[in-house]
């Protein structure tokens, strides 16, 4: 049995029968310490497992790292044990030559931007001085019929969430070919995106132009602000987005798609990177130019 | 509008047949600064709304109060404004005579006194030595047949999510009658218990003792820490716990059951507390007495 699930004794109720008593597996939690240059940064709650990647992604979005030679290395720390055992739950993060460490309570250094005027516009300004990179002129165009098959090869993927029903995941795939390049799992759906950006940063791929990143529950404000961190264009969810997460995506340029379940999909921000091959169709063939799109009468999306 | 739910337009997409331009209510995010004593403790993204439950439910939590009086007052920070508008982001709570104001970057202090040896056992010692309740000793006994109506009568109640499908929910139940106590809802899970929390400690009901805690989704270390921090002996959840989440349970004498839907759940950690009124029948009533439980062949555990 891997730490990312663990086997238990539990206790099976139903309104009418006795209880049973089962083995049943549950998905691993640990606290995970990162440490940069030995020096306390955060402490996360995860699913151990590609920790290096969830230290480098966690990096990535908080604007420390943004190229693979900005980590020299990362370790766990030997002299974390509990009786004489490595717990691997703290990692320690060497960064590149040149590369400025950041500041203690960093997870917080963007909010103390903001100063008294505290609100979504002023979220939204801090994370834009922070990255390094612009979404808004990828010319990303994914056709609905490709993007209604990713939440089931999400689901196929999901190894720990069949046994557990316990994780969370974040997919990336290729925009243009559909290919699955990545799938993280973790109880922390954040953690989840952490990892597969230290994916990418560790492979060269920052930042992430053309790719769709797919998460498995809804979207906030912190998973479009990683996503965006990382130089996604478009953010796509089993589940709702919240208000700030729009208000981001639409400031950032970015695609929000929620909803995404089978063929439906609701588009909040960058409607026009979904678009099907039919409406993109070469100029010169004139009787494959689709009807105009007409605005329908307002109604509620339906769920 | 309130500002719980934020009108906005979007484009209903489908594989076939064109996009509808359409109206949709987004769940509201937005930051909450807390302060005490005029100083920045921690920034959460929540949705608006019962503010002041939400910082005294997070000061219960980490254990900085555990009585109402423990909490002078708390106000909107006059000066956090945008525009000349109050933005109502930023809360500064006065603690009472003699209650010690929180270190800076508390929210990781639990963290820092398990030195080098991070793990899940050192996470659990450090939450124990913060509660002032304990809860092994509840003497609650809920029928699974009253905690089968728990689901959809937290459902019945979500207002904002069945607008916008994206709000958590929290809801605390008397567990002897069943009465629903109260119910929050937010964008944030942690954020919703806090509210529930804050709201006890307000109504001077620490600890929450006899009562269920019920939440919408899955039952994180996080998320048991709370409950237990509020003396609440009992967790439900609709979804799976976190293998540590099952640990601090069963560590605390909590009762924790995952996957509450319908006439079904799995208890994780003290199942003698859900039990069917014949089988806490007096022992005059001979006849009455349950069949012994015989435990049945080892299996998974139905979803």
């Amino acid at each position: 049995m891997s730490r990312i699930a663990v086997r238990t004794r539990v206790t099976r109720i139903t309104v009418d029968g006795p209880p049973r008593h089962v083995e049943d597996l549950l998905a691993a939690e640990e606290p995970l310490e990162i440490r940069v240059g030995g020096r306390s940064l955060v402490v996360t709650m995860r699913t151990p497992g590609h920790d290096v990647e969830l230290a480098q992604g966690f990096l990535v979005s908080e604007g420390v790292v943004s190229r693979r030679e900005h980590v020299a290395a990362a370790r766990y720390c030997a002299g974390a044990t509990v009786d004489g055992e490595n717990t691997y739950n703290v990692l320690d993060v060497t960064l590149g030559h040149g590369v400025s460490a950041p500041d203690a309570g960093l997870e917080r250094a963007f909010v103390s931007t903001s100063a008294c005027g505290l609100c979504g516009k002023s979220s939204i300004d801090a994370v834009r001085t922070h990255s390094c990179w612009t979404v808004d002129g990828d010319d990303l165009v994914v056709p609905p019929a490709l993007l209604a098959t990713f939440p089931d090869r999400l689901r196929e993927q999901q190894d720990v969430f069949a046994k557990t029903g316990g994780l969370h995941a974040a997919a990336l795939f290729d925009g243009r070919t559909g290919e699955l390049l990545v799938l993280r799992e973790d109880v922390g759906r954040h953690n989840a995106v952490d990892k597969v950006v230290g994916w990418a940063l560790a492979a060269g791929r920052l930042p992430l132009r053309g790719t769709v990143l797919m998460v498995s529950g809804r979207a906030s404000f912190e998973l479009t602000q990683k996503a965006w961190m990382a130089g996604i264009p478009f953010l796509a969810a089993v589940s709702a987005p919240s208000s700030l997460a729009v208000d981001l995506a639409r400031s950032a340029g970015m695609t929000l798609v929620g909803f995404l379940r089978g063929p439906s999909m609701v588009a909040y921000a960058g409607a026009e990177r979904v678009v099907a091959p039919s409406s993109v169709a070469p100029p010169s063939s004139a009787d494959a130019l689709p009807a105009p799109v007409r605005p329908q009468p307002v109604e509620a999306a339906a769920r």
